[in-house]
């Protein structure tokens, strides 16, 4: 049975992982018949957004602790992340992949990539197994890897960011997935567009299957 | 188009809305080709969980706000609900809705129910439309209900309560749905079992296949 990490970067669209990115793509894991385990970073989150107004609220929260609320509890911190025991790293989206996953939310092409993250990434691609991210996370990958093809949607300042890494970005729209197949890099727009719940489950499953369909070849 | 109201208790399966069945309940939903809009009470949790360690937090959250995480900030604070804009009334589970929405969840069969809760309850089932409760929420329905027939799954402890509040229990498997078609009220248990994400798919999609079914009739 193929394993995916799926790694979480807290809960909720502003501060967090986007919740629905993240709970359609662990049901597409198991749904393709294989299994997942979650990570996050055990770390401070940049910020909290009451998801209410929008607005920066005077609290403080751990990324690992909330992100466990979209595992129910069962997540280890990414610095237990062991490439060698999965298939699959998949990063769903949401502002926290670009606010404490990584910096880009803040500094655009200048923006760096948790060192956690990065050796996360890298163990994958030295193993030559498949990387996956949804909606604004392919800008790290894109960071990580270089050359590499990416997709985050159509929104053209983060086009700009991507090619400034050295990266290619290809268009794409609702529910297409982008597969880079030398680089085994699998990526789709999902909540980067102005999408919808159901935009989002076939950007996720898409993203699921397309990298099922690579193991088999 | 159909219309749901889908209320939320939180976000987090500990003190709020279960993310999972939320999620799976909106998608299937819009699958479906109806529509939705999400309420939660503007009030303070009962507590807030770590649900890294399953202990109590000592925080202050707010059951709307927090709500807004599942809702991408979609989302109406619970006295704004109006029964006659709506089809369908429908309750997401998780601790939430045994301790915010009611207290079910420390006072067993003494349990009471959040007043605009039973309201919107209430004004759904004068109007003779459907109410559709996942997981631990079917308790309050039968606390307001009375002689209603419903599903909470397995769970001895919790039958005993649906019955000591005048409600009639039926026992459900995995993605099973119970309907009283006589008081409208559709019912699946999901991680009142001990369940994976797809038996939860199976049980939100169910329950709303079932209640779109129950209009064509």
């Amino acid at each position: 049975m193929k394993k995916f990490a799926v790694i979480l970067a807290g809960c909720g669209v502003y501060d967090g992982a986007e919740i629905h990115e993240a709970t359609l793509a662990m049901l597409a894991i198991k749904k393709a018949g294989a299994d997942y385990q979650c990570f996050a970073p055990d770390m401070m989150q940049y910020h909290v957004i009451n998801h209410l107004t929008g607005e920066v609220m005077p609290e403080k929260r751990n990324v690992l602790v909330e992100a466990a609320r979209i595992a129910r509890g069962k997540i280890l911190p990414l610095s237990d992340f062991d490439a060698s025991a999965f298939d699959v790293i998949l990063f769903p989206g949401g502002f926290g992949a670009a606010k404490n996953l990584s910096t880009f939310a803040f500094e655009g092409e200048a923006g760096t990539v948790l060192s956690e993250v990065a050796s996360a990434v890298k163990a994958m691609f030295a193993q030559q197994k498949p990387i996956a991210a949804i909606c604004i996370s392919p800008v790290f990958i894109a960071k990580i890897l270089g050359e590499v093809k990416v997709t985050i949607g159509q929104d053209e300042g983060t086009i700009k960011t991507i090619e400034a890494v050295g990266a290619t970005h290809v268009q794409t729209d609702h529910g297409e997935v982008l597969c880079d197949h030398e680089k085994r890099v699998f990526t789709t727009p999902c909540y980067m567009l102005d999408a919808d719940i159901t935009n989002i489950w076939d950007g996720a499953n898409g993203l699921v299957k397309a990298i099922m369909e690579y193991f088999k070849n």
